[in-house]
């Protein structure tokens, strides 16, 4: 059989590169006989960049810029196989997870360093970016980021606003005159892992602001904040940036990106597939394995096995799922083209005993997973 | 797809009978278009006397007899559905989890109510017999059951000995001239779970005896013991006691019924797949699923999902085992007609919640189990 190996990475346990490994060992247990093509995914969240560029033979740079407090943080990003393609993570520079818990309060962290990352691509010569907003800690509608690229944020007295959600309440004008011109030049593609819109009750504020440290009176602000930032976006780019599903990704920072640079919005999965060929690979596969650490009824909306599966079934290529934790309410995926989902645990134990054991126990599923169907494949009364 | 769902029991959360519908459950969540027919299953160990009565629609009695130490309990025995068998558990009157903690020492335990549980069978006029030895606290080599029975265990000066392992110590003849006549006319099967010989590194006192309460010295002792009762049971019989795999089982319980009651040693899932007739309904099956708590690398020496592949394997069906713990080194179980070893876990989670949610993951496990199996049966490249 030919099996395409596509898994997201195991949120705390394993890279996307590091799952395919295991699920490739897994598949040699049970039998060396199976051609098998690996392919690590992402969905524009956290790994993507490493995703992409393991995928394509890119190459990774690091540069200094502030994270979302403004300290310096050392902040990876790549340039994909084709030497032209800059991928960049909003979560590298600006991620919820590189600052202290006690700083996490999206009322005042800033995209600004994600701007910075941007800059150097575009000092680099590349006019190609494939933006990754996932994992990250900011709410500030990617007012940061259009900062740090040369907008000029300014107040009723024409000074610069504060830097966060919170000096957008004091916003008056964004004067674009002194942007970087080269931004202009650039196709832009923005890798989005959620459909959320910019504001309302599904939008960034209140469904994100609370994991990322906002109580319940500042979500409140953020949103109060968000429609004043959209009114600005949608008067100076006509582009209905509250309600464009995915334009709340990044904590708005897709709306900024859409407004004012031109961006197009892309299911990360989709197009992360796309630039990784999976499509290619999974065309005369018998099987498609895919996995990430946690699956259940939100999965179907746009997460990478969602993704996949959906490439696989137009070609007839039945999708198996192993997560670490299978929630409840998951027959929606039944209907993408998903034909089981297994978890990888394999007897009671802790979280932190799960995290430790992942590509070992990941391993041994993907070998009963591909035993159990190669056993149906051969089943004579049928 | 014709597919026959026959698992033991989940130790701690499932009976036999309550797998079988919760795996019954998860292939209707699959399809509702499978033919489903449940055997529950179990092996010589606790459960089995229930599982029989169910699967042949048998009756249960229950009566009153000493417990291992000597104190009145109330054990459950039964007669299957032809009215004639009768089947009894050594663990329904000796079991080690029917006696405190503190009165766990297989050197003072007892099988004297098993032997009123026989002699119970006799009253009713039962002349077949199944005796399930799996679960005992003891360690007497059936020498108790011997006594209920009416031999006499006597010491040097004509008296008789003590109950108990310990009083194997002044053993000097066993005097079976008053030993209930029926039992002479029984026709005796010994439902084995394990197939340890009396003695040795290998034999009951060695191997079981720590888990039932000897200490390093007591298991030392019951080793001496039991060779002492194995040389008169031995002289009286001529059947190889200390050598005979099983012979171990139930504490050595089927020594003495293989010496003195002319018992014959069966594998106890095979036996009880006999009485199921598991193998008949197996035939023209697309699919065999199995279970049990745990399976691990002895799964393959006998236990149930070991003999209820071996029969689907004879007739060319593959079977599933899904277990709630699933150790390592189980690739033995793939040469006895096992296609693939799932645990029902589907997250991080502790034992206790794990055993309390058995019967949904079973279902959940069942079902994504079948789904995989059907998916592989509609991959057209094969």
């Amino acid at each position: 059989m030919k099996i395409v190996v596509a898994p997201d990475s195991f949120k705390g346990s394993l890279t996307a590169s590091g799952a395919g490994e295991a699920m490739r060992q897994g598949i040699l247990k049970a039998s060396l006989h199976h051609e098998i093509v690996v392919i690590p995914m992402a969905d524009g969240g956290e790994g993507s960049v490493r995703c992409l560029v393991d995928a394509t033979g890119g190459q990774l740079f690091a540069t200094t810029v502030e994270n979302s407090t403004g300290k310096p943080i050392e902040a990876t990003y790549g340039v994909l196989g084709d030497g032209a393609t800059c991928v960049i993570e909003l979560a590298a520079a600006c991620g919820l997870y590189v600052i202290e818990k006690s700083e996490r309060n999206p009322l005042f962290t800033s995209t600004y360093g994600f701007g910075q990352l941007i800059t150097a691509g575009l000092e680099r010569g590349y006019r190609r970016f494939v933006l990754c907003l996932g994992g990250s800690g900011t709410n500030d509608g990617g007012a940061g980021m259009l900062e740090a690229l040369g907008a000029k944020l300014l107040d009723a007295n024409g000074h610069l606003i504060q830097r966060g959600a919170i000096g957008l309440s004091d916003l008056h004008a964004i004067d674009t005159a002194s942007m970087d011109p080269r931004i202009y030049a650039c196709d832009i593609q923005i890798a989005c892992d959620v459909t959320n819109p910019l504001v309302g009750s599904l939008g960034a504020s209140y469904v994100f602001g609370p994991q990322k440290g906002a109580d319940t009176a500042a979500v409140e602000l953020l949103e109060v904040l968000m429609k004043k930032w959209a009114d600005h976006l949608e008067q100076m780019s006509s582009i209905p940036v509250r309600s464009a599903a995915g334009a709340g990704a990044g904590g708005g920072t897709a709306a900024g990106i859409l407004a004012l640079l031109q961006g197009r919005i892309r299911a990360g999965s989709s197009l992360i597939a796309e630039i990784s060929e999976l499509e290619r690979h999974v065309q005369g596969a018998d099987l498609v394995l895919t996995g990430e650490g946690k699956v259940d009824s939100q999965t179907a909306h746009g997460k990478t096995p969602s993704g996949v599966a959906f490439i696989a079934k137009k070609h007839g290529v039945p999708t198996i799922i192993i997560a670490g934790t299978v929630g409840s309410n998951i027959e929606n995926l039944y209907t993408q083209g998903v034909c089981s989902v297994l978890s990888l645990l394999n007897k009671p134990m802790s979280l932190d005993e799960a995290l430790e054991n992942a590509a070992a126990m990941l391993e041994n599923t993907t070998e009963a997973a591909v035993r159990l169907f190669a056993a149906g494949s051969a089943n004579k009364n049928h």
